[in-house]
């Protein structure tokens, strides 16, 4: 039904050409219309809900030598009759009315009844010869209040609106609810394995932090109350949706023991019972998925009102209003926001590289979080195994961890360390079996964007691919649908299975500037490095050797690695392909050659093997702010400095960044990672609300 | 990576404050653009894409004293410096540019090269002296084209057009390819049953009729062919929508078997060969999927051209050129469109009805075709058992058949009989069990409507659900995702289940009208039958009884109905099940009261059970052109007549239709079905072309 609702036209009311006309302004705008039949027999009785209006089928209760009609209602009720596509308010100077084909009353009431029938209209029937009235046809009226609302102006809190609930807009004017995903685990009691799970996956409420994750559905119900016990009231949600929601309540009560579970699931439908002495009810609801490749992450609920002339039987529904909800995505949150939580893995023989985080973090002002060998298993690849991301509606904001299908010795680390209070956690899995692509050092995200005139304000998600190249390592599909779905970072898919690991952070990296977009794309530059390297070789070093002070390594010149042909040629083509992704960002990210910045950097390798680092990986480093964490690339000593270190320098001080280069050598670099693949950030998330922006 | 197209900014280039400057007019909009590096130390060879630009390393092979450069090439290369955001074309009153951080080179070409390296760029480096250049770096190119192209200006035939082949847009001034499933049986000579499947389950080209059901991929590749040795050209497609496409070839063969599946399924990739004396390779490309749920209906194809500066090693891809197409969707067939084909079958004992069915048939000069016993198994639903659609692209149009889940004794016929050569099938099945309102007597079409200024110019798919009632039946799934993905007649859902069968045709039906919209949504009316029937009781004729003529029928005369309050109760429940999917109608198609005729019918029943005609139900009718076969209501005869027909003549006639009323009452009626329920048609296509329409 999401779907019906957004096909249906949201908004004012337009009348075209041939068109029905709708009664005047005043009355709520496309209100709902509901057609009451009558009888000259006996009085009929009904419901107006207010915002509501009545067509009374004047001809079907017509005498058979009616030609004319007169219609009068009670000073409640605001009486229209449709004639020749004008619709004239009653009273008006036209005493009667010809019974046309078509001929129609419209009625509104804007005041609730005190009691049950007291407003009434009464038709009058004439023949030919006028006079007195053939027939007479009266309807006792009540008009009640049957309102569902949700936070559809999205300022936090429940308001009534004129707004079209039951559709959902983009943008800065947009309307209509938000869900969270309660994916968090607001009661941290349960701490063995297995027992922890994101509260969705229960349907009880433990404690009130529960509560707030959760968006107020509130029906209100206003009028006589006999009204209730010859009608019924019933929520209800779609088949389709249905087990992705959660619809707690607790009738009058605050008590946390009386908040039950009433929708979502297989529970289709709960029947209200409108308490005595309150107006409103307030339900509390929950997303439990995310929007993805079969999920728009529009939700409806509908609150129906039934008739019923004889108790319990022969129910028909009379009126239903709709709240449409749209499950929040999962936002993720590039370099240029503030870190808030440094994580990296405490393994065997990697204190330095964890002290040299340590201090850096220090200096960032940002707390760092050391996952114990016990829940890493000397598993070091952190940036790999989760994806730190959040979610925001209006009422609330926590960031949310995603977990690759990756699953090394870290598998259990987001869920059984991460997961908690506010913490939320999602995973896909890879039933194809999961390739190194599928680690989310392959994940990244630019800051925010705008291309030909196209606004991304949250950025575009980065993700490495096979493309343009075929039957390579791929993202599994449940990730990349997931991440597409989204719908507010669309991504952009980059090549990077040139690369033996295969991750895009091997050759790119955004960092803060001051000027221009606000950022630089930093990418790994073989022809960088063989400029410098050659320049350092004609200004006399060329015998200057890289990784000086490493044992075991060996220590070629700049002269030899220059002399090097197979190298270069390697290096020809590494640089051909992060030119064929240098093509792509400034395309997909609107990029200006003067946003990019080269690093020098070599990789080795074979063509069915690919590349990898031949110096640790310096575009590979950690972003804290203006602090960056960067591999030390143990490169040629030239006049007292590594003319590498000096090189990059160069190039990022004057953004007012700060370059530490951390010796990753034996710890990551010759295990294939680096800084990054070793580190992950916790960020802000984005001031802009994703609500404002149009995908 | 359809999506990845959907997601990148479509058409003209148009430049941003602040964002990288676009060479100027003349050239390709959004031109591809690859960075090359050069180098003082060897001359360097690329090739050049007609159309795509070349972006010159400019800084990377400066050498290390160099201030200034200049470049000058070839009259076959245009040169363009990009200095401060402004691009100045080459040769200019400047000769030499400052080498600035960001300094760029932008070069194309539009002549096709006719020797390898025919043209050439020299760059040349300037010390701060100025005088002699300190170094030189020369660029020899090659121009060829390679272009991937589809009808994408929807003419029928491919086209060379400046449209964006890689983006899919909806409207009257939309582009974008179409591709067909081809889901008829172009050959039908296996007749066994099993063997009788569409032609998108083989991989296989049996006849030229089956080539001319795909859309032709047109890859042209001019230039030096010895450019062709030194690179590799591949058609390719993504991994995601593989199998929901194939891709035939033949070479430069004309003969059938020369054609060869060589994309699609497991096939990702194909390396093409160019011929040595054509330009252009034409593909053949079938649909193997309907849009639905986890498919937008969207299929994109690349070109992608390979460098290997040694052979077969270190392929690096230069360019890309992608074609996305649309699968085209089904498309249903209102009332009001010409009918090409009436269905009845012939049972046990229903000669009469069908010899009725035929007569009408012919009066409207429509062909009828029965289907035999033996293949319907005395199943006489066929309404129920598929509905007749069709699709259409610029190239080609045929009818499909939409098998339903219900699979009745009529289950095999439309694979058996009505798959063949341009007829093709589609069918969904229901894993979690059909239920009634499965059949397709639940799945109408309204004529093209215009509702609140939204256009929809293919009409609304209207289907019967238990919506607003709850956990009652509902249609399936898997049917309701097809339509809904079909987008082109967005669904409406209507209120069904109250029914004891639960079909919408039992209580609407549409047809053509001379006036106003150009149809009448004609309603089953309670009301409208309650008084004619007190009319005709005030006359004096309350002793006129039903069903006269009919023999094992009770014969209630119209007081006795009249005085039936049971009857009455249960009929005004009726009227009001009716009137809520009036006031859906009228919402969701536009509809006026002017726009809706009551056609008088009496329904029965239980609550629990569902309502039942209680006469043969006159909306349940057989609509071709201005003839309707209706069911014969059997009436109370006054004056000679049937009031009930003599109602129906006196509301219809008036538009210009003839009313044949069917007795259908023992071979149909007391089965719960009528004459609707008993044929079906196949129908013209609209004039109107789908992709002109905004969905």
């Amino acid at each position: 039904m999401a779907r019906k609702q957004q096909q249906q036209q949201p908004g004012t009311v337009h009348t075209q050409p041939g068109e029905h006309p709708r009664v005047p302004q005043g009355l709520a705008s496309m209100a709902q219309q509901r057609r009451v039949q009558l009888s000259t027999q006996r009085p009929t009785s009904t419901v107006c809900v207010l915002g509501t209006e009545l067509s009374l089928d004047i001809c079907g209760s017509a005498p058979k030598d009616a030609v004319a009609f007169h219609v009068q209602g009670t000073p409640g009720v605001k009486l229209y009759v449709v004639h020749e596509t004008h619709s004239v308010k009653l009273p008006s100077l036209v005493g009667r009315w010809p019974l046309a084909a078509g001929a129609e009353v419209l009625l509104a009431m804007d005041t609730i009844s005190k009691d049950v029938g007291d407003e009434k209209v009464r038709v009058s029937y004439f023949g030919e010869s006028g006079g007195v009235p053939i027939g007479r046809a009266m309807l006792y009226l009540t008009c009640v209040e049957v309102s569902l609302d949700a936070d559809t102006s999205r300022s936090g809190a429940v308001s009534r609106t004129l707004l079209d609930k039951a559709s959902w807009t983009w943008g800065p004017d947009g309307h209509g609810a938000i869900l969270l995903v309660n994916c968090d685990r607001d009661e941290p009691r349960a701490r063995a394995p297995g027992s922890r799970t994101p509260d969705s996956l229960d349907t009880a409420i433990r404690s009130y932090a529960d509560l707030k994750d959760m968006s107020q559905l509130v029906l209100r119900t206003r009028g006589p109350r006999t009204i209730f016990t010859g009608h019924r009231l019933v929520l209800h949600t779609d088949y389709s949706n249905a087990h992705r929601v959660g619809v707690f309540y607790s009738g009058n009560s605050v008590a946390l023991e009386d908040y039950k579970h009433v929708l979502g699931g297989l529970k289709l439908a709960y029947t209200i019972k409108p308490s005595r002495h309150q107006d409103e009810s307030i339900f509390y609801v929950e997303g439990l998925a995310f929007p993805d490749v079969d999920f728009s992450g529009l939700v409806a609920f509908h609150v129906t009102l039934l008739e019923s002339p004889e108790k319990g039987l022969l129910e028909t529904p009379i009126f239903t209003d709709t709240v449409v909800f749209r499950v929040a995505p999962w936002i993720m949150t590039p370099n240029t926001l503030t870190p808030l939580e440094v994580f990296v893995c405490s393994v065997k023989n990697n204190e330095g590289f964890v002290a040299a985080v340590r201090a850096m973090a220090e200096n960032a002002k940002c707390p760092l979080t050391v996952c114990p060998p016990l829940e890493n298993r000397q598993d070091r690849w952190i940036q790999d195994e989760v994806e730190f991301g959040y979610i925001q509606a209006p009422h609330k904001t926590f960031p949310v961890v995603f977990d690759s299908p990756r699953d090394g010795g870290l598998m259990d680390f987001p869920i059984k360390s991460i997961l908690g209070p506010d913490f939320g956690y999602v995973a896909r899995q890879a039933p194809e079996g999961a390739s190194g692509l599928d680690s989310f050092g392959n994940l990244e995200v630019s800051p925010p964007v705008s291309v030909q005139g196209k606004e991304y304000p949250l950025g575009r998600i980065l993700i490495g691919s096979s493309f343009p190249r075929f039957g390579g390592r791929r993202m599994a599909k449940a990730v990349k649908d997931f991440l597409f779905a989204q719908q507010v970072q669309a991504p952009v898919e980059l090549f990077s299975d040139w690369l033996h690991v295969g991750h895009i952070d091997e050759f790119l990296t955004f960092v803060p500037a001051p000027d221009r977009k606000a950022f630089r794309l930093l990418l790994a530059s073989p022809s960088a490095c063989y400029q410098l390297l050659k320049e350092k070789q004609e200004e006399g070093f060329g015998e200057a050797a890289m990784f000086e002070g490493l044992q075991k390594a060996s220590k070629p010149t700049i002269s030899e690695i220059l002399a090097n042909e197979e190298l270069r040629k390697f290096n020809a083509y590494v640089q051909s392909c992060i030119n064929w992704n240098r093509d792509i960002l400034k395309r997909c990210l609107g990029l200006a050659e003067q946003d990019i910045i080269d690093l020098p950097q070599l990789f080795h390798g074979k063509v069915d093997s690919g590349a990898e680092a031949f110096f640790p990986d310096m575009v590979n480093m950690l972003v804290l702010g203006k602090h960056l964490g960067i591999p030390k690339p143990f490169g040629p000593v030239v006049g007292g400095q590594c003319c590498l270190e000096g090189k990059v320098r160069a190039l990022l001080e004057p953004l007012g960044l700060t370059c530490t280069f951390i010796d990753d050598f034996y710890s990551y670099h010759v295990l294939l990672g680096e800084v990054h693949c070793g580190t992950n950030v916790r960020r802000k998330p984005f001031s802009f609300k994703w609500w404002h922006m149009v995908p």
